[in-house]
């Protein structure tokens, strides 16, 4: 296909692409034994998980409660596995990215790996009950819903907390990128963008959903309900010695238990909605907001 | 991979997961004969709907005038067959969940679900009608489209109403279940969340569209143009003596023919924006409007 | 499956969608070596151009340094192939489109496919160093970035930027259909929705991206920062004499260098935000706005 | 693609092809819920009868000790699903097939065909006891065998035995048109040709194997060997008045235990070669050997 | 994962491979538009093929009696264009080997594939007569056999001679390379060897078949019948000045109506095997055998 | 599915299959790191060196003269990496099945598959060398060859070649199970079984090639050729104390230069076929002949 008319311009466009200086801090150089976390096998990671919570309903439908656990055991020595190669990969990149290349050790990584993996899964009967909670949430806060069996197989908001609740777990033992990539999955599917950071408690539910954020300071207390479009995001993040921002500083809003926040409200900043309070739509919160009150926009 | 340190972590979880008590309500019971409707099927409904309403575009894009028939004729004898048993699974799905276990019977949902598929597929020709009507208003609502094709093969709000008018159909019907599947699946590629429920008229359209939310009672005339970010959602919702939201009951918003709404502009509850009003951008909407009027933000 | 009853509904709805007048303009007529441009194909193109742009981040992740020469030589190929078909056929597509069917002419399609094909590859370099730079604004400017590979790996900003600057040469290449559909496929992924025909600066980044919409006549400078859920849009259109939208006036805002717009603003129209400006949330503007100036919404 | 000068033979071509007295014979008539037997879903089958037999060797190969149960769990599960439907399938199959149309009852061997299945797999232990005595005669008489596992993982003997091991119980379990399929795959694979009506002891070994062919009623005692080439066949069969073959007549070789056949001999009609008997290679045998004897080809 | 110990030796072995005298011969020079015929493709015309041929058996195993036409109409649209697509390639492919470069003229090409595609399908009803026939034989011959859907769907002379035929009316229509690699598939899936130059009459079967070589000048009458090992070959064949054979002198059996040739006979030469001769198995046989004849081997 | 009738008799089945002394001998028990080589890995590892070897006959088909260098490049890499893999899982294999358990070191066998990959790789080009010999062997010894090409695309033995010549290397280079899976994939496509311990001479070819056995220990010469059905085997073998057979003692023919071997003939034991010497069809050899001989079947 290449003619000869048009080969000096791509031989022309290969090199140039090629020089490393061109390709400086966009390239990840492969270490032996230490690819990057895969894609492919977070989905199915994800998959795995889902199938393991909400058996029946993902993965193989026609399981049987006598034959649950043989699903089960399968299921959840395939997630060992698959979760100990990609936090390995993630501990890896994490050391590679964060100090010098000396210290990157892939058998300690992979020590590790297997003790995160492994602690991970034992958290999961708990992530499971937690994700009961939100189904029961989103069930009776929504009166166009019919079951508790279609929240589960459709509501965005459900695809959602699985990731966060899943990456919020890797989060907590300290493992890097993995979560964050996690979390940006149903982030693409359904237009939540839950920072895995982010700590929230039971009974959670987003109505809809698209356009919500929820940053990685964020706490929020149980029996909290969104709506699409709500921000929970920083009002502005002091800057280093050298006009960098600064990590790790609590930055978002809490919300304390019941709150409820209407459509497209913005809440920036860390202040505190107290115990009840509702916010309206379409509001700019900057300010904390005491217990049990009602703020709503000036009418249009 | 299981090493012998792990293996008691792992069996403790596996059992702990496979305890009934624990998946209690997130657990799919399995019953011969009648599994869960399947997504990829649905999907697969979804694509041949598709490639039936706009030969060409969809599906086969080279097939011709001449050959257009086998091509209709294979299609929709495929879309008999898997559409049956994707509303026999809603069907059996419905039953389980709404009643009591007795009433399930799966020839009767059987013969049912191929009633109700052939039902559907004598209306695809009144739907391309509609749809064909979507394709105009998107045209001539945006100054860059190009040309219908276009419209066609990129524009979100087409896949969304093509979704929605397809699910609508089926809820019309009194298929459970699967409608909701279907419009979350344009919900999830597009961000627009409309209701199977809700009722829209002819030359529809969304421009960019993200952020959208169309609650399950809207009622939406003819030439209705919405731009991203907006709601159409319920204020509030009465509950029942225990405390749950009552179903059913009309809680969105009319809007009569030739309303426009711009982009974010919220409006709430069962109140009608009169013929030709227009909504201006991220406004709060909870009263009636007058035919004709014009609602804007006051300055920022 | 199809049973003796409902045959006749199913054949009378194949006979009705096969009737011409029916699927009049929702039907594509597929000329001989002229198919349309390929979901599938465009979506390899901008995977292959990802896997040139960001070396070992997509694509191969076990590839080296000195190695990388022969990955980037068959990829190249393999793109000017690609882009060469799809680049024909969205020709031949406007052509058929825009004027009468007599001037399609696949050869000398093919000819200009393979110029402009070339040309886009030609570009790629100019295109990875403008992305370094988007990828540099976006860990400057979130405080929660790790390091630049989470950056380049996960947040949608880069993949929804990666396929404008792809759609954009494209565009400036007066390829028609391909670059919307590529940047549909980003809108679709991460809620992003750019129009190729935007101009937009170095060291761009919005921050969650949800539900940003940035129109066809933009223009905006190096530096910008938007959030989540921002508007750049036309307030209104001139109709030509049958009253449809006329095409191609400037209608959308131009940003200078070191804006910043936070989320869910909206502004409209062909308006200049200048220099250092900042646009506070939630706000809707119509009107220019001058250096240094700070706009935000009054108190909810 | 069709240009107007094809179509006339094309669709001449189509309308001949669906005259029904051209694929009088040729035609299977679907009848509703009774789909032929699928080839995939038997290719299914056999590996996952594999990877019961085999632990470890096929399917995961990372199972473990521990773990195995559920493994077998699993796949114990499915096999009895999918077998349960191919037999049904067979069923239907077979009665439409030998019988009069009406005596077809779907439900009624749906019922035989899950007894079938659950009879099939209580024998598997059984099987797998017999394959095991089949790898050990393929190991000892092949000095260029180093293990055990390489005999499992590639000699071809182990995949035609377990094909027919498996085709032969669901034979003596009535299942028509499935046992054949599973030994032609085997055939097709490895160019061994045994019928599933064979009756085969234990320790069978063939090296080499391709273009053996062993008849329906052939009787195999243990501990027998054969080599590439060798045909156990029938020598005439007896017509019927109307000119037909009789069907069911024992017409092929028996041959008692510790024979040994060398390459392309060939063994003809209902006769018995005597424990312990040797026939040579390129022989044509037509007539019963004693036990102990060792037949030649006169000297080329 | 290339070490730096690994690397020079690696490219070495590169740069040797690429100089172009070491691939001489062993290399396929694409031209602009002219790819090498797709194994994928053609197995896909077979598929298709077989899916007309005998509907219902391949292809959907649901279609009704009164959707036939829709399904043939949609498989003959398909088949027309890959086989005009591969034609081409194998036209391009015959041409730039046989002759010189200049010659090779694509659009020409594709004009007479089109017409040869066209041709080819205007041939399948006749095609569909004598399969129909060879089921018949093939059941007729059999004992084992029990009905004719078993003939159809398992036994490897049916998918040995779908494949000759179609590919012996390819080469009649003088397509280069493609018939062969046709009927190559049908001999590595069952070990049939059949030439596409061979000629042969209706009612032929084979049994078990593997083995066989009937050679591309054979003639073999109707209702001819052989056994699995036959060959039907060449004895010697005469060479040209350069001590090369020379091509197309007829130089295999003839095989007059109602023979029948047992298992592992080879017949070499351009002799004549008269009308209802029997040949015995393990049979070496150079001089033609008169009409009636039975020659079976001395005892062994 | 499993309904209560048949779960004891599954549940039954699983815990008999589950229990060790059933799968004794049966079961490849995983150890951490080390999984079984994988069938879909050697594929492709085949499919590579084809790729290298026939640059534009196999793999990218639209390959150029000036970009081929990139393609080896990147199939080079590819094949490295796998083929350490591969070996590194075969060494873990052989160690473990030959040897005591604690001796099978990770690490080790790490760093010798990788020396050894890398040497095999550096035999590339002479494998070539060797094969382009191969292929006008094949070309000027059938009259029906079109051309080099057709041999290469679709000849049975340039597949079964291209496979023996790989895996005698690696069988060379000491790689355990390996080369012996890649020699029968080949047998199992072509029906030609090739030992990958046999030494094979330059211009060679095999007829038809059905049948073909050559055993681990022959040995054969330049400008050889055989026809379909030829065994290259051993008469006997002497056995141990122990009754089982000795390994590694040379047991087969050995074929000088030139000589050509006719369909079906059975060559037995450690004799010599002198230079030159013809063995004519359907013959069982089992004593040396001298070279030029003509070695017939006498009439039939």
């Amino acid at each position: 296909m290449i003619t000869s008319d048009y080969t000096p311009i791509l031989n022309k466009a290969v090199s140039e692409l090629s020089e490393s200086q061109s390709y400086d801090g966009l390239f990840h150089q492969y270490k032996d034994g230490e690819p990057l976390p895969s894609a492919a096998s977070l989905r199915r990671i994800v998959e795995l998980a889902r199938e393991i919570l909400f058996p029946g309903y993902f993965g193989n439908s026609t399981i049987h409660r006598r034959t649950l656990s043989y699903h089960i055991g399968v299921n959840v020595e395939e997630l060992f596995r698959l979760l100990t190669e990609q936090i390995q990969a993630g501990l890896c990149f994490g050391i590679e990215n964060a100090l010098s290349d000396e210290m990157s050790d892939a058998p300690l990584c992979k020590a590790s790996a297997k003790n995160i993996a492994a602690q991970f899964i034992s958290r999961l009967p708990e992530i499971r009950r937690v994700l009961a909670t939100d189904v029961e949430a989103a069930y009776y806060g929504d009166p166009a819903a019919t079951c508790f069996g279609e929240i589960i197989c459709c509501y965005p908001i459900i695809r959602a907390l699985t990731n966060y609740r899943i990456a919020h777990e890797l989060h907590t033992l300290n493992v890097p990128l993995i979560p964050r990539i996690i979390t940006e999955m149903a982030h693409s599917e359904t237009g939540i963008d839950i920072h895995p950071g982010a700590k929230i408690g039971s009974h959670f539910t987003i109505d809809h959903g698209t356009g919500v954020v929820i940053g990685a300071t964020c706490i929020i207390g149980n029996n909290v309900k969104l709506y699409q479009g709500v921000t929970l995001g920083a009002k502005s993040f002091p800057l280093d010695e050298h006009g960098n921002p600064i990590k790790g500083i609590p930055r978002h809003p809490i919300l304390e238990d019941d709150v409820i926040v209407y459509s497209n409200a913005t809440i920036l900043g860390r202040i505190t909605i107290g115990r009840g309070a509702t916010i309206g739509g379409n509001i700019w919160v900057t300010e904390s907001v005491p217990a049990g009150a009602r703020i709503v926009q000036r009418k249009g």
